[in-house]
């Protein structure tokens, strides 16, 4: 069965037009080890000081496959280049980055 | 093809429950002429006063499809409903309602 998530947080003004590069051209290995992990359809949206990302999970053990990927030494390389770029919202919760939004409508 | 749309708005703090309440349970007839339209796997995210909308365009003519939706009387009745509970962005183009965001990063 098919997870979704939204998620938001602000990018810093002097960021964005790095965070913008990186993303038109990440680093090698980043987008496989997403799809290795069970992601997809996987988007990041931009307006303003705030990014939105829209993805979807198809594996069995979310919780597993985002352990996995924190473990890649490639992502963590591309989290160092990226995270600085980014500013969490101040009302974010313990332990996020990237704040989870509530899904109020699904239509398929 | 299928082409994507990232789109947020703020939503009046006053509004929120009967916004999330009203999508909940969408009038009869409007996720119908949604899918008529040829918009899917549309989903509504809400974080404090912040709605992030993503969702899916599969038909062949994007504007005629929604003069098409917005011709609609039960379309027309639905926004009637939930556009007061919903504050336009300040910095938003002419025009817009929701604001279209900038993708930035798209992973299949």
């Amino acid at each position: 069965m098919v997870k979704r998530f939204g998620q938001m947080i602000k990018v810093k003004p002097e960021g964005l037009a790095e965070y913008k590069k990186w993303h038109a051209n990440p680093l090698p290995g980043v987008n496989e080890m997403i799809k290795e992990c069970g992601l997809k359809n996987y988007s990041i949206y931009s307006r303003g000081d705030y990014l939105f990302t829209y993805f979807e999970y198809e594996g069995n053990d979310y919780e597993a496959d985002m352990a996995k990927m924190a473990a890649d030494p490639t992502t963590q390389k591309w989290w160092d280049i990226v995270k600085p770029l980014m500013q969490p919202l101040e009302d974010r919760e313990e332990g996020e980055f990237w704040s989870d939004m509530e899904e109020i409508y699904h239509l398929d």
